[in-house]
């Protein structure tokens, strides 16, 4: 039997859990603080919800459930090989809260101001290093198409991130409509707008000239390129200049008031900007986009923005939505490898005796479990070299059963 | 595109979600306060792991997770139909842990006395009232075989249901080599043992004559059976008179010393006792094995016991081991059927405000974050009915921005 975790999966020992399990609760605990709820959904989800979900390259990245009994034996006969799955994991957070909104609007807030946390699976190359199941944080309002609500997002975001210890850190703003206009203004036809989108998001990863190769493999013409290579090799495209591509400047005028706000509550903490080549991978994103860029680590750590017509593809009437995720696990790499220090850890304390002292071993366990997380720990035969062992792991003190005392260290 | 989550699983709504968590942090409270340490492994697991695990009946139960790429096409095209998955869904948390203990036990305090806490999946038939993700909250010690570990198992888990609000259960104890010897006294033949034990763990649920016939059926003599018959349907089998089947006396001494151990711990508040017709299901048992009964709703709400083979199938050397796990399901399902209060709920406060005064809002919401949770709440044309609808939600009050004073409810 393989002794190791699948590949692109970890093993947390218990140093890492605690901290993953504070982090979990101080996040949890600021977005409820905010005045959001939790829900939860199943790891699995029917395979068609997530293949018709406008996912974006996550759709390629699906793990699959093989179907079980006489329904795969009957694919399997009937040779339907593209049939032989019926259940998916959830490769994030948004398309089952949007199904799980779809099926119980009616017993929800509205607008509805939700948490979810948990995993997501995408069966990445591990060779990127990048995890195949990793942790997500989520805030999302559905119900409400107001920019306050972006407002709100990106104010409860900071303020979660502040409470783990992330200083020094950017909000980036842009809008999906105000990038379409943009894409536009450069030839590109506009039923090819996400696909456009889909390879100028990974700017920062192949630089202009992979963005420009791979939009010129899938057939955009000379021209264009040559146009769309202009405005993203021009240096900065300002929020005043993008204004300019678009017909209707309400979107623009939005992103203005959201950035304006957004800095004026931040009193300094951080700043929120305009950020043109902003695009954010998934398909199913309609408006504002954000992304929080840790400035000492020069990599994304949170991502989100208004989706109002996801929910729509399960009830046929469009409801507008907004949301914004801490990509966990990219944190708590930063703060290990920072060396970061969970406050107010419980204090431990050991009891030590021989197997025959269970009874009164636990009596007196239980007499200091009001002040101390205890142990119970079998006496060795060199006790010196037990207590030298607990002092470096942080035990406060111990007891050795028949003792007159405890010891402390 | 279907809005219900799929059969055999639950989307968790808020106020769900919310006595979840509190359960969950209670039992993790409890257990860390008992000197327990809480890891983590993957959902997904390799699939030769859960296939050769002794998992009894959930074998048959696996979600696959297929191949991807040009390994399922290879597969596909010569037809290993066997061989289409290479991920499985973890369908225990003990599995997984004794993987995780193989590969990391230089790293691992000795004992190591573990919590999990997790989502495990199981392809039930859905009808049978069975969910098909469900959490279990596991405490496993893996490295000492002395019956101290048995008694501490069982302490810590009765101190986690009384902490979480259950009154009124029993302990159940008894040891599969005890079970052995009664199985052999009767006839069976020793390497059919896990077979016989397999279908007798069914007592409950389909009587006497279903397990005499599913015996049958698989092929036991009439002799047998006739002699089995007798002894399980001859009325209680004490602890005194299970002791007369076993050649070696160990194991009975032992369940009678743990017996009386936990029942003076438990000064009351449950009782620990012998159970012979007690088997547990998994494969992977070897010693002493537990249940808690619920006696105001007549179910099993955690079982347990000792697998002290279940490592060696890693490493080549066995390790002994013992775990106890809630039935969460169970138990959030009994407590929600009768009415729990979650004590110290957080007090809740709403800000309503007009879609231009969003920085006013957030500011004054801010100001009452130390004291409640804060909702921000857009100013609907009825305050009045938006006032009554706080109040019945449980809020403590709220502030209309711009108006002088708070108003309380």
């Amino acid at each position: 039997m393989r002794i190791n975790s699948l590949k692109g999966t970890n093993d947390y020992l218990p140093e890492v859990q605690q901290l993953r399990d504070y982090l979990q609760s101080v996040i949890l605990r600021t977005y409820q603080n905010n005045g959001y709820e939790r829900i939860a959904t199943p790891i699995i989800e029917d395979i068609e919800n997530l293949d018709n979900s406008d996912g974006g390259e996550n759709l390629k990245l699906i793990f699959k459930v093989m179907k079980r009994g006489d329904k795969l034996a009957k694919a399997l006969e009937a040779g339907q090989f593209d049939d032989l799955a019926d259940i998916g994991l959830r490769y994030d957070l948004t398309l089952p809260l949007c199904r799980f909104y779809s099926a119980n609007r009616d017993k929800l807030a509205k607008p509805f101001k939700v948490i979810q946390m948990g995993d997501v699976f995408r069966a990445e190359q591990p060779q990127k290093g990048r995890l195949r199941q990793f942790v997500q944080c989520d805030i999302d309002v559905i119900g409400s198409d107001n920019p306050s609500i972006e407002i709100e997002c990106i104010n409860v975001m900071g303020k979660a991130l502040m409470n783990i210890g992330i200083k020094n850190f950017k909000m980036k703003i842009n809008d999906r409509r105000v990038l379409n206009a943009m894409l536009l203004s450069a030839g590109f036809p506009k039923d090819e707008l996400m696909s456009v989108c889909i390879s100028f998001d990974k700017l920062d990863k192949i630089g202009v000239d992979g963005v420009i190769g791979e939009l010129s493999e899938k057939g955009f013409d000379e021209a264009t390129l040559t146009k769309f290579r202009g405005l993203i090799e021009g240096g900065e495209i300002t929020l005043e200049k993008a204004r300019e591509f678009c017909e209707d400047k309400t979107y623009a005028e939005n992103l203005q008031y959201i950035i304006d706000t957004c800095n004026d509550l931040a009193e300094g903490k951080y700043e929120t900007v305009f950020d043109m080549s902003l695009v954010r991978g998934q398909g199913y994103y309609t408006g504002t986009i954000f992304e929080v860029e840790s400035l000492d680590f020069g990599s994304s750590i949170a991502g989100g923005g208004r989706y109002d017509n996801l929910v729509g593809k399960f009830i046929g009437e469009d409801i507008p939505a907004c949301g914004f995720s801490i990509g966990f696990e990219r944190i708590c790499a930063i703060l290990m490898d920072n060396g970061f220090e969970i406050p107010g850890k419980p204090k431990r304390f050991a009891v030590i005796y021989e197997e025959n002292q269970t009874a009164e071993a636990i009596r007196y366990a239980d007499s200091k479990r009001g002040e101390y997380d205890v142990t119970l720990v079998s006496k060795p035969n060199k006790l010196g070299k037990l207590f030298g062992k607990l002092e470096s792991q942080g035990y406060a003190g111990c007891y050795v059963v028949g003792d007159e005392a405890d010891k402390w260290f």
